[in-house]
């Protein structure tokens, strides 16, 4: 498997920078600028919300308009520049008309991303300072650049794997955003993935769509959709190394799913106010696509989550949730274990809880063991089927109330 | 319209009893029996959860066996009786016959019903003491009736109604219980109507199923489903009077729909952890069950109920809430208002917030000042068809993650 690093040195082709613009209070990284010196094949997923913020709609269109080659990426925290109506997509087209004039390039040439407030228009004159500060600042401050596009976030997330083929190396890179607003329909965050390898941009495309519908698209915070939710895939091909054969296609997919699992978990650890990760293996159900729901339906579950926040072991919150996600289910076929820490051991499954439609007669006190983990791996088989899935989620906690009844101010 | 009580005098044909059975700590009323002197009409609406606790599977099939006709309710707290197997199954049967043989019936006239911790099987003993102390009781208690159906609610929910016709005086009255768990399925919660007016188990069936969709199906607390929800309505007939024309049906309708929205609202001004008690009112919509569904998506939202927690008029996660619905919505005919209160004066909506797909001029005081009182009233006008839904929601307080994070304990 490829090895995942937690930071990033450089990437080939690719200038970033993170600045303060003054959009956040107290001086902070609020703007982040990424540069290709040279046309990127690019892909993105976007968020499926109906409500789509105005650099998800420009973004789409650049794309489009471009073939699917951008040369930058520019993200403002602070406003989402969502439920902004013609200004708001008016501002977003300027701030891509900013960076252009920066850098010598066309506005199609450049994406964008906003998180933040929903609802407020973007602060134009901050942004009109903060682009040439951002492009002055252009360099290989990669760990900057994630603190930029942090807003609820406790720690920036980057990571990087080096692919060592035949024909050369090169790097993928990816920094994301988190903390709330967090569920699995496509893309659910920010995050910018950037590689030297070279590939067009449908190959780019279809990288990308398989990686994060196991990666972003499997994990759960508080089952709020963003408006502004975006992945983007950008290569430079200034490694030289060339994706042609299914091998070459293959090697870069594993990889590119590894760095974007990385960060998908990273952000469900950073989940707003999250003590715990938690990961749910539903097997045995009648197909993949039933497994997800009922994945889908215990991680949002606020009575799960509370339970796991508390170190409770009252699984049959787990078991009634199953019951509901509104696909087939049957208690009296399903099995329940729970297991610490994030991956099961020698696919021991760990405790088993409940079967038969009824509890084990599993102790009590070997149960609140592993709820008082700080990782807790639950398995549940449905009995009915050989569909699957695996969703990483984090506990419903005071502190998220917090974060979100406040948020604004 | 019928002017809805607080309170429960007497309804003829019914004795009740709430007592300590000692399947709660500190001595706390934790048993109920309603006993009818007669066969009643009886009529039901159950969870939609594919997990059933045992004593809804039992009354569904008591209510078969008998033709809708039943003589008593028997309700116990702290086990509810679910995802307990065949061994939950025959406790509920022995709790039935025990009733039965008390009171002289059979054990098919007996409904039965339980909340409390999934996954616990009942503490029979203690139960089979509860039984003849119930009995032994009965009266016209009704509080203690409502105080010992209650988990983590923290005040009883009763309610009664008088209808004069031509042909003499009935009443219809109900007691329930929240206060988690709360979704709109169906029966969302435990309550039972009684009423001594005198119709068929059809009839009593078709007046449920009305009152219900529009009162217990209205209603949200956290967005999870129960194992154990149920809705029992038990007519005796003892008043004389007798439901035949249109009119009387009509009469009793509106009587029972007043009396299960006030029940139903009183669950959700209970909530767990609830501090605002807030109504969604989604006009414009493609049709009712979009409506439905846009109400729901923001009623479950943690994300605005958090906001409505902390006072912030972050009414920005309401429109991205309705675009994540899955349902017809477009932010650009869609129109938001905010008002104080828990109905409309006069049909003014209140503060306008948000049309054209952008935030109106309004004033932030103002918005706050709205959201700062207990009640707040939303009005989301969807500008695509005539499709409308009424919901009542609270807020998400630390108190529910506290209350829910140590419920077992």
């Amino acid at each position: 498997m490829h090895e995942v690093n937690s930071t990033i040195q450089s990437v080939q082709g690719f200038r970033v920078a993170g600045i303060a613009a003054g959009l956040k209070k107290e001086n902070k990284l609020d703007f982040a600028l990424i540069l290709a010196d040279r046309p990127c094949s690019a892909a993105a997923v976007f968020t499926t919300n109906q409500v789509k913020a105005a650099p998800v709609l420009l973004s789409q269109q650049h794309l489009q308009a471009n073939g699917g080659h951008v040369r930058a990426v520019a993200i403002n925290t602070a406003s989402a520049n969502a439920a902004t109506g013609v200004a708001g997509l008016a501002n977003a087209q300027t701030v891509s008309r900013w960076v252009a004039e920066q850098a010598g390039l066309q506005p199609e040439q450049v994406l964008v991303m906003s998180t933040g407030v929903i609802g407020t228009q973007l602060p134009m004159p901050k942004l009109e300072a903060g682009v040439p500060l951002a492009y002055q600042s252009l360099g290989q401050n990669w760990e900057n650049t994630a603190r930029a596009i942090m807003t609820t976030d406790t720690r920036p997330k980057m990571a990087s794997v080096k692919v060592l083929t035949f024909a050369g190396e090169y790097t993928i890179a990816g920094i994301a955003k988190g903390a709330g607003m967090i569920a699995p329909n496509m893309a659910t965050m920010l995050s910018v993935i950037v590689t030297d390898a070279k590939m067009s941009p449908s190959q780019a495309q279809v990288m990308l769509n398989g990686a994060a519908k196991v990666s972003y698209n499997r994990i759960v915070v508080d089952g709020d959709t963003s408006t502004n939710d975006a992945v983007f895939l950008l290569a430079s091909g200034a490694s030289g190394v060339t994706l042609e054969t299914p091998t070459d296609m293959l090697q870069f997919q594993q990889a590119l799913t590894a760095l974007c699992t990385k960060l998908a978990q990273d952000i469900v650890r950073d989940g707003e106010g999250a003590t715990k990760f938690i990961t749910l293996d539903i097997q045995g159900a009648a197909d993949d696509e039933v497994a997800h729901k009922i994945a889908n339906t215990i991680a949002t579950s606020p009575l799960v989550k509370t339970a796991f926040f508390g170190g409770d072991a009252n699984w049959g919150r787990i078991v009634a949730a199953a019951g509901r996600a509104g696909v087939p289910f049957n208690p009296d076929q399903t099995r329940l274990w729970l297991s610490p820490g994030e991956e099961l051991f020698e696919d021991d499954k760990g405790l088993l809880i409940f079967e038969n439609g009824m509890p084990t007669p599993y102790k009590e006190s070997d149960a609140a063991d592993i709820m008082s983990e700080t990782s807790i791996y639950v398995t549940l088989d449905c009995g009915l089927g050989s569909g699957k899935a695996m969703v990483w989620t984090c506990d419903l906690s005071n502190q998220y109330v917090a974060i979100n009844g406040d948020y604004r101010s």
